[in-house]
């Protein structure tokens, strides 16, 4: 075989073995990204929050601070805060999470926020009222650079992911593929999602073509 | 053409049809079924159950009784009791709804029952401690009889189906087709499934094969 057919082969056997191999699957549960501004509002001028357990993605941690979201039919208490301060704050709940609240939230990318509703934030006696904000979060799957090559999926690609269970196998499709050198490869689902394919730890998803 | 060849066509247009046609999605709360010993018990001796609205399937109803769920950790207030009364009793629950209550409870197919958690259901002061029965349903079809030879299906066939909404399409697999004259075609999900393919009013699910 000449040198060319080998490094095609090599090729193809590393893509079916990263195709067969899947990436992590994580459940997201309901939680906030403030800004510095609304961070002071809620805590105190210049507050810094307090990382209590980094996340999968580098830098990305769960603060100990917790907050209250305040609907108009009812609350959500114990809320995690997701840091580090962001530009804009938004609120991440699952279609679940709406119903005692009282509102409906839109299925958006994080960060994109134009026109979604607001809702109020709260810590002992202080709260925030967010203009816009509110979503259910669209299931994405973050890619590292070099994933994304290995991959063969690009920034803002609509994919296809198959979860296998033991009786709630599923093809999600709808999950964008977010690439960033900064990410580690994991795909995050919210619990309405999580539960619908019986999620549990270690769970793997597969892209399907 | 000969005739044979043109009732291959008619076939080949019709099965095409009834395909693309799909069938009704309806999304189901967590609701418990009874037997006449456990309504006794809940109720009186030789209670009768008061039909509040018909649902989809035929002789089926929601009962204007309402009965509480008792779990270790916490209850689930005003749970819809479905009539008519069965020979067992079956509790059917969300995953969302096994976190407050403080269970696990498996998926499985209404009426398998065997060696499932039992849990506790109380109206007023009077309660009842079933042995068996709390289950996650698994996603179903019911079809009627004339439907399953037009999509093809039997009785205990496990199929694919299609869900298209904006922002969560998805494809559910693990879907148990049941088989009856007494049913009418519709599909059965719970709202975790529900919310994770964004279902509405009127949403179809079509079979992928």
């Amino acid at each position: 075989m000449n040198e060319q057919l080998i490094d095609n082969l090599v090729d193809q056997v590393v893509a079916k073995i990263n195709e067969e191999r899947g990436f992590l699957v994580e459940a997201s549960g309901r939680h906030v990204h403030l800004s510095q501004e609304h961070i002071d509002a809620l805590f105190g001028k210049g507050y810094q929050l307090t990382i209590d357990k980094y996340l999968s993605q580098p830098g990305q941690y769960a603060a100990k601070e917790r907050v209250t979201i305040l609907g108009p039919k009812g609350a959500l208490h114990n809320v995690v805060i997701l840091g580090p301060a962001r530009s804009a704050s938004q609120v991440e709940i699952s279609a679940t999470d709406a119903l005692p609240l009282g509102v409906k939230a839109p299925v958006r990318e994080s960060g994109d926020i134009e026109g979604t509703p607001g809702i109020v934030l709260m810590n002992g006696s202080k709260t925030v009222t967010l203009e816009k904000g509110l979503i259910v979060a669209k299931r994405h799957v973050h890619v590292s650079a070099a994933d994304a090559i290995k991959m063969n999926v690009a920034q803002g690609d609509i994919v296809k992911v198959r979860i296998n269970s033991e009786q709630r196998s599923l093809i999600f499709d709808d999950v964008v593929i977010r690439v960033s050198d900064k990410f580690v490869t994991a795909m995050h689902i919210d619990y309405d999602e999580a539960n619908a394919c019986s999620f549990k730890k270690g769970t793997r998803g597969y892209i399907v073509k």
